[in-house]
């Protein structure tokens, strides 16, 4: 970087899976860089570009009206080649090579971890920017493109009320958060889903396929005829939703259908929730970079602007909201009501 | 019935997998023969609820306002207890019970297999209206439902191509359609699909593993790095999507992933064109009874309102569009252009 | 163009009003173009560039994946200039500059104009594909972008009428169609809107605010307390949605609110319908120029690709659906029932 | 209310203008409170209801799957005769005679100003659950239904930038908001919209047509041809967007064209912030009707659950984001980067 810690050349990546509102990011960064007369470059497919110099310069009229597209347009990836101490060094050089004074990262927790391998080889300012479906980043109350996430699981668990409550049926729906249960939570509670399986309340105690029965067995013979709605994040069940489906149907007298959802909750034209968020953080990014600061992941933490050490942002645990847990779970069971009544049945 | 022939009481049902614009059908129905100061009776859960006497009276506003809605207000269901001679009888002694002079089914093909059952029981006025999404009824160019269906089958897409387009990889997308290609191929060229696998193709010559390795790879040889998007119609592919996609990506060196969208295709707010179809087929069903016409589908050939015997629309075969299946297949194939410049690639 | 008649290069514009599904054309022709190695030439904002020598090589990259987004790669414009002789011949004098054989123009009437204009001075194949929102040209079904501006125009529709339900108010909706009434009584059929002012209709017995009035008085007296919501085509009334809403609130004692669409009809994602329709009158159009016809628009008649003489696509007038207008002006309105009831009501 | 204090029974309306969330509002305090063996009683038509002893009771099953609709169940109103000493008498005495033990009531600041005058002739706990699409209530940062009317807003300014676009044009885009900008900035910011007009702005220094002109005509030499979409808020300007555009049009030599949201702001499927939202702020006025408080309003700050008193929340001012402001305005704004360049241009 420059001698002076001006800055005048900011490096960009996207990188890990995509996510909705990645590129509103991207804009803001370019534009407030502009705004300061710093030129953009970005590297294509994430750390594989800085290796591979694979890089365009950015400038307002590439970037002007990008923010109603998800995906990337400088693309991102996964870099096994960045990861080692050579594949660092390597990366170092082509930055130095390309005169950047600063690197700004847009990603998750593994693209983080890769900003702080950079740190070892490469003695600029690394701002990281929270883009990820997951919201699992520590130092963050929201991450770019989780609220894009959690409108598409909605949408699709909207649907398939629609046609549970035209058949009577159960319906498990698989959503992505193998290590949080940020979209499980919060989509089933937008829709009002009957039962959830989320990371965090299968690590304590474990559903049994026996329990789920009881629990639809319950339902059904409380409300009478109707639909059931369960919420499955990934990973949480051996073979996942279609093989539950199967189970349940052999247990029950009634279809239950499987839907995966998978990468189409990261597409999607983002939501404004997110295309804001992006803008701020964006922003917020560049204004870290020319206070000089590094090591840090920009973020909005209770409506603030905040920054976190990039390494707090995967070593501690953002908790998911006992509030949502409770109401969702305890509060608006559909068989708690039986239970007021006699308290025989043990859910 | 009334011996003179005078409809007073319609009975309706909407019975076998539900479809987006039931609701404008029933309504329809209900608008249209009020108009004639004709009552409707609705009876809920399809067949069961004729054998059950589970029934609603219908009025104008029952019905003002549901069609931007799902499912189907009075419910939908498979009778197994219908099917017999027993079920059939019932069925009838219960119709002329509530002196109905004429029955309308919004339903598919098992549906008007029904309605010809019921026939041999009940001699009123039979009246079938094109109510599925997988549009493979003879006798109308759309049934019911079909227009939505293809356009949540798009909306995954279109997602799922965003995140293709920003990491370069191969998904698979499972959509409905086991006996017919209709939502496959419709959504396939609504998003440029580079491979798309129809029960129509499939019959012939099916394909293997290594085909769509072959294709696959030929495609990224003559793109470059690229996205690559498959539609498979269910029950094309043992263990479906998510078996595919392990199989692909044991012989790719990228990642493959599936996407099960299951029942949400049969949920969503109705298309205009869904609306209108089933409202125009909702009034010509009233209209077909007022002719004392009996054992017909209600369709639209043409953009003309048609009429054909229940029995046809299951015996003959609607065809997939040929023009479509050539464009998709042949013409827009992405490596064909790779085939006109050397003829060495075979696919 | 070249003597012996082989086609080797296209020349494309999109011209007039943009539509969406336009993208989907572009992509149709040069895709088909390719496959039969002809080069497609795109002249940017419509005949403008071809007078500006604006113009860009299309190849299958550009359009790979296009057909989602609305508007038009190469832009769109009208043009004052072309109209002229000069324009005429300048234009024809450029075209054969750039070795064009043969001239494909997607969109309206205008856009049709201006193509009959072009052949007075330029004698290769002339081939119009119907790219207009308002479905008003003669020899084609549909035109490509309707059936989005439907669906625009009933989602709004729609969400007037949850807050039209909640508060028992009277809602007026302005659409685009100041010709023709296709997208007007499409969407009040799709969206069971209580009135529709249409340029058809208006013709003979134009509406008064007196009439409207007692339209809106009778069906509150019929419904109770409800919601009334109207669908007006632009161009019917003296200054518009919102003259008429003041009009009427002075009349009524309960709050009239308007609606102006505008050009929002003009944007989204296009729906699976448009995109496939403009793909294949796409391809047609290139077929068409195989075949050496000129002179002719691609559409779609009764499901089958046609050929219609360019000026017969404004000179004839293709007819909104008489059956559509009466079911929903006869069959369906709000106060029939009470005319049936008693005849002392006129309306 | 009952003597000891205990809760047995709720009084809820909707009032005001209505707002998409509403119904997961009413059902969350439904649930809720069964879960507390308390029963709901819903007055219709907010505060008239409540004089016209319009009711129902609100179970389980009446709440179960409303979530995903718009409106309200029990309908919302405004009521003038309510507002009067005699109005207030009278709608105590009814709560009175239905044994009602505290007061909930869904709306802004007009329906609490409503509360308010209860409270002077009932003594029950009240408790205020803010559900308006303006956002602008002190003690919440988010009102119920503002950001579902947010991306309401973001969807139309995205179609027009579509066409915008394709044919390099103005648009101005009116939206509600007459006392607050909060959809006017969200909605400019989430779709990079190159100027706003909003009632916090427009107070210290009124924009005239010579500075939008001006502004206008600057970033369309800066940018070359290209599109320029203009967010005003509702009664910021005398004839609204229509003749902003008409003065526009008369300056400018290129067309301008006015698009008016108006009531479609309200409808929509609620977004799954707005339905977390409702879901916590319902369940949260029922914990306070239990903690005996009264005269507050449920609101979030800062991500926590907070309780505030009525009549702040209409005397104290939240105020704009200056953040955002700053960013729209000045960073992002596309004519400064001439600005830098030469100092001449001033806006």
């Amino acid at each position: 970087m420059s001698s002076d810690n001006t800055i005048n050349r900011i490096a960009l990546i996207t990188s890990g899976g995509d996510a909705p509102g990645m590129n509103a990011a991207i804009r803001a960064v370019v534009l407030a860089a502009e705004n300061y007369g710093i030129e953009v470059i970005g590297f294509r497919h994430g750390y594989e570009g800085v290796l591979n110099n694979d890089f365009v310069r950015l400038d307002r009229e590439d970037v002007e009206h990008i923010m109603q597209y998800s995906g990337t347009i400088i693309k991102s990836a996964r870099s096994e080649r960045f990861k080692s101490d050579e594949g660092g060094r390597e990366a170092a050089t082509n930055l130095d090579a390309h005169q950047i004074d600063a690197f700004i990262v847009i990603g998750g927790d593994g693209s983080f971890r890769g900003a702080d391998h950079l740190a070892k080889f490469w003695n600029g300012p690394i701002i990281g920017v929270p883009g990820t479906i997951d919201n699992d980043l520590y130092g963050t109350d929201h991450t770019i493109g989780y609220d894009t996430a959690v409108e598409t699981a909605m949408d699709a668990l909207d649907k398939i009320r629609d046609t549970a409550e035209a058949m009577d049926r159960v319906f498990i729906v698989e959503v992505m958060g193998r290590n949080a249960g940020y979209i499980g939570i919060s989509s089933a509670m937008a829709c009002g889903a009957e039962r959830m399986i989320l990371p965090e309340l299968q690590k304590d105690k474990p559903l049994t396929v026996e329990a789920l029965v009881k629990h639809i067995e319950s339902v059904q013979r409380v409300r009478g005829d109707s639909s059931y709605v369960m919420v499955l994040c990934e990973n949480q069940w051996p073979g996942g939703a279609v093989r539950l489906a199967e189970q349940l149907e052999d247990r029950l007298n009634l279809p239950c259908r499987p839907c995966l959802l998978g990468h189409v909750q990261r597409g999607g034209r983002p939501t404004a929730m997110d295309r804001i968020l992006a803008t701020r953080l964006g922003v917020h990014a560049v204004e870290l970079v020319r206070q000089n600061q590094t090591g840090v992941m920009a973020g909005v933490s209770a409506n603030e602007l905040s920054a976190t050490p990039l390494s707090e942002t995967w070593t501690k645990r953002k908790k998911l909201s006992e509030e949502l847990i409770n109401i969702q779970q305890s509060l608006f069971n559909p068989i708690k009501k039986n239970r007021q009544k006699s308290t025989q049945t043990d859910d």
